[in-house]
């Protein structure tokens, strides 16, 4: 299979763009952030497997995820902001996880200090194999970043215990994780130790999953408790190769998405890619928010119907639209469609980074797509505020290790290509088969209409690819000043030799565009949401003239601009004009007579910039007049 | 204060009509119904108060009071429909409940044979005066049905216990209930016993509700339990004279309304005449379904924020709209004020019925207003489709005493004064200060456009009102085929004497028509709810040409006729023309591209009357078109 490597963090040099200022957020604030909860929450002392009944802190099942993330998060960052003191005390760090590894090779602070009778008992339920992938991923990343292996062969002697624990052998256990992730961290375990055994473990866990005898309605037989009427919930309800719908636990069915595709390159298994492809096709035209975001439903997490997707009553969870774009990548470099790389920039840009706040430190867990602060506060969620962290902290630690990723997001390779995904302002110095790509991209993407790449060094054969966004209008792409391109689809591609000093310049208009739903979404039919390149608009109420987000009304037919948003330097929103409603009669709740209109002015900013500038009411779609 | 009194059951007999065959339904099945499922889940066997720790059907805190709705239900039907074997039935019920009554007058299954000892303890969620309120008025209807005093003096009885436990005296509890129901009751009591003592106390706890120290934050103190950070979803926060919102609790709020209205009539209390006045503006004004649904949120079935009101997120239990209907009613009694008839209207003929299968025997607990069946399987809730009973089974038992109740709200009288607050086909024979009434409706209300009454028997001296429906377009009043009136406002009033013979006629057209929310009111603005009479139009998938409701848009520019409803004989529903919308590019999520339309046929059914037909899809609100 045609398969694109994301970059190593070595071969990139973010320079100062809308994402690598993010990128440089998590390694000032995200990540010690993160350190700071993990240290005073427990996280960390737990795996001193000092806890005893009746001490506070008790490990819970997932805790080693979530520091295994900011580990992760902190290696990776390490790499593009190389620091000797942050580097010993993640040398600190690593050694006490080495520590708790027991003499058979298992590693988990839960089931080593809490319920040590209970290991492997509780699949369905136990977080178990899940945190064990998290804890494979923070060690193949600390071996990137630091070339030490003894992290890396800690976990390599938990993955060889693993494979001894499950598996079809006799005596084996049939079982696989009740959340998954590990499949994915398996195989990212076998590129970088080398060792392809990982691999099948992962082809083991997906193919085992949901196989009849079904081994979470055995283990619930076992273990006396009620038998749900499915598994969907975690994706076992039937094998994977039968399943066609995104469904249940949206983190868990992107994270099985993501080790499915990396299983489907590795073993050129082409069934299992076609499933892939129509998971993400329920995904992306039947169950994705405008904003990336994915899982309707609080209530499991979970996917739930076809365009079930509520604005005010939406769940899509953080973590879900990280899976995706992580899903989007892999499927991107292993089909090089662009299609891919659009979703991963949708979720990248709307339903991830509204995750964060722009101090570093604030988080939502839900990202809805409508929020009344009134309405917030009397419904008792505090789902229009980020909060500083929280009990399933999932989704904070998950931003350490993710935005540490995004420079590898951006930039994909084989050793004859090199291939754009977001032109973020970067240097590359990337080892090819015939030689170097030195390059420098410039253009301060995605608030810019225009980008350069610039070689810096004469370089051989290899092919360039640059993205040209579905969003961008009317491209021209011109080489050394010389146009070469009008509307190129999807990628602009370009083939060596490239002296020192080419230029590929791609030109676009930047334009606000009106997105419309398919009128099954009940919450976005008769309405339009606004984009601005690959940024999903929001109405907040500081920012207009009323706070009642529903009286609002779009002016289709008038023209939006570009206009710097009031008090977030250099950010940019988009100004146009609209209509307020009232009511009739004031007063009257339902009147027989049509509301009034009065024209206003339209004031959008980028949706994942929203509540950096105190409560607000916020929505995303309006109706179109 | 001006006062009306609901009519007695004994002086009315209804006639074939809508809302007869429901207070039919209500004696033939439903009432039989929640008597067998008292019977099996040890609702009436728990008077036996032989229940011990390790048996099953553990008397839970508020399973008297299911059971005291069946039995008022049982009680008032009686009178409507005499039935010596249901009477003997009905008795021995009676004396059951006698029978657990405790030697001081106590009298509360759960906190006789589970907790005995924390008798009074846990006001705030213990729902023991709650309980002790519907007994109230189980008895009060026994003694109107039957003349026999035995259940009354009971209920008289743990009312002068209650009376000692709790006051301002020294050595009484200064609590209130958690769950008010018993300050109407006491109301009821004190008007069936004669003794004004239990007004009083009615009074007492109505005053010391919210006061300084709060006796609810002392409970939690005393329990060692947590203190909420507000009272509000008990009507606790503050004193109840200085409410002015519908907040908390919408069922308990509205009991609250009904004891406060009865006891501001009672001692000619204006000021808490007004926040009855200022609680039903803020209900009626800012937080009521246009189906008389009231309490938008599941967490807690509260009252949210002003204009929250969800239509797929709905809850309003149909408790709550009950709740409404008889605070409205007794407002529309003391004020004399049509408005508080067209909510009681509103409520019964759309959220409350609703709430209730034609088969008598399935119950919807939550009134949403937009349902996908697809949607609502896959979130696990299965408020799409009616249920059987319920665990916390409020509602069901809730419409036995209700709709045994209805001809009480559809006509109320003074000793000189009569009136029609909703037309239903009866006969009246009322006892007045100067001779009796006998008089006769007929028209069929509310599905045909005139009624007439008719003067049965010569009388003098009397005022007979006929409201006129706010929906009633262009009404016409004939004294004797004689036009007399034209469009009058609220209600015609015509002064005796009148002879035998006399027939005042009422005609109006029947319209359907379009309304139209504040656009505050997210999920509904833009959009328009159809109604016919008093009843809000609802769409259902079965028959209409999509089953995704939210493509379709209803042309307001089109007439819309009345036509029956198929499969629903005898009903009337109405037709019209709108369009269906489908995504401009097929498969596509979100386009750039508007949706594209097309005309189609719009049937929709009177909203009380969805998933009679099956599982089906359904609306309230459209888009206008």
């Amino acid at each position: 299979m045609l398969r694109f490597n994301p970059i190593s963090l070595q071969n990139v040099k973010l320079s100062d763009s809308f994402l690598a200022k993010w990128v440089n957020l998590n390694s000032k604030s995200v990540i010690p952030y993160n350190i700071q909860r993990c240290k005073e929450t427990g996280r960390i002392d737990a795996f001193k497997l000092k806890w005893k009944e009746g001490m506070p802190n008790m490990p819970h099942v997932f805790w080693d995820s979530d520091f295994a993330k900011v580990i992760e998060g902190m290696c990776l960052d390490l790499i593009s902001h190389p620091d000797k003191k942050r580097e010993k005390e993640l040398d600190k760090y690593v050694d006490l996880i080495i520590s708790a590894q027991q003499p058979d090779g298992y590693l988990n602070t839960h089931f080593t200090v809490v319920e040590p009778e209970k290991r492997w008992s509780h699949l369905g339920r136990a977080h178990e194999l899940y945190c064990a992938g998290h804890l494979m991923e923070a060690a193949v990343a600390h071996f990137q970043a630091t070339g030490n292996r003894k992290f890396l062969d800690c976990l390599c002697r938990y993955a060889d215990y693993i494979a001894k624990v499950f598996g079809k052998k006799k005596g084996q256990k049939k079982g696989y994780p009740g959340h998954e992730e590990i499949e994915l961290a398996l195989c990212k375990l076998a590129d970088a130790s080398g060792n392809k055994k990982y691999a099948e473990l992962a082809k083991y866990f997906i193919d085992q999953r949901g196989q009849k005898p079904n081994y979470f309605v055995e283990e619930c037989k076992r273990l006396n408790l009620p038998v749900p009427a499915s598994f969907d919930n975690v994706q076992a309800h039937i094998p994977v190769r039968e399943q066609k719908d995104a469904v249940g636990h949206a983190v868990r069915d992107m994270y099985l998405c993501c080790g499915m595709a990396e299983v489907a390159a590795r073993f050129d298994d082409k069934e299992l890619l076609k499933v892939c492809e129509n998971i993400y096709d329920s995904v992306t035209k039947r169950r994705m928010y405008i904003t990336g975001g994915i899982g309707s439903s609080e209530k499991g997490e979970r996917f739930t119907a076809d365009y079930h997707l509520p604005n005010a009553y939406a769940y899509a969870e953080s973590c879900a639209s990280i899976g995706l774009a992580l899903f989007a990548m892999r499927m991107g470099n292993i089909t090089g469609e662009a299609k891919y790389f659009e979703t991963m920039e949708r979720a990248i840009f709307n339903g991830i980074l509204s995750g964060l706040a722009l101090n570093g430190t604030e988080f939502f867990y839900e990202n809805k797509l409508e929020v009344n602060q009134a309405i917030a506060d009397a419904v008792g969620h505090h789902e229009g505020i980020r909060q500083p962290w929280f009990n399933c902290s999932c989704c904070p630690t998950n931003f350490c290790r993710f935005l540490a990723q995004i420079p590898q997001l951006a930039f994909s390779y084989t050793d004859k290509a090199f291939r754009v995904n977001m032109p973020i302002n970067a240097e590359i110095d990337l080892p090819m088969a015939d030689g170097r790509l030195k390059a420098t991209i410039t253009g301060d993407y995605p608030q810019r209409n225009y980008y350069t790449l610039r070689i810096e060094e004469t370089c051989k054969k290899l092919e360039i690819s640059l993205r040209i966004p579905a969003w961008a209008d009317n491209t021209a792409v011109y080489m050394n000043g010389k146009l070469v391109s009008r509307n190129p689809k999807e990628f602009y591609k370009a083939k060596g030799p490239f002296k020192k000093g080419d230029e590929i310049e791609v030109h676009y208009d930047l334009n606000v565009h009106f997105n419309y739903a398919d009128p099954r979404v009940s919450d976005a039919a008769g309405k339009v949401a606004l984009s601005y390149g690959p940024f999903i608009m929001a109405l907040e109420s500081i920012d207009n003239e009323t706070a009642d987000m529903s009286t609002i009304l779009i002016n289709t037919a008038s023209t939006f601009w570009p206009s710097l948003v009031k008090g977030l330097p250099g950010l940019i929103g988009i100004k146009g004009s609209g209509f307020i409603e009232t009511a009739a009669e004031p007063g009257i709740l339902y009147s027989s007579k049509p509301p009034k209109r009065k024209a206003c002015t339209i004031t959008a900013i980028p949706y994942c910039l929203w509540q950096n500038r105190g409560p607000s009411n916020m929505a995303v779609w309006f109706r179109r007049a």
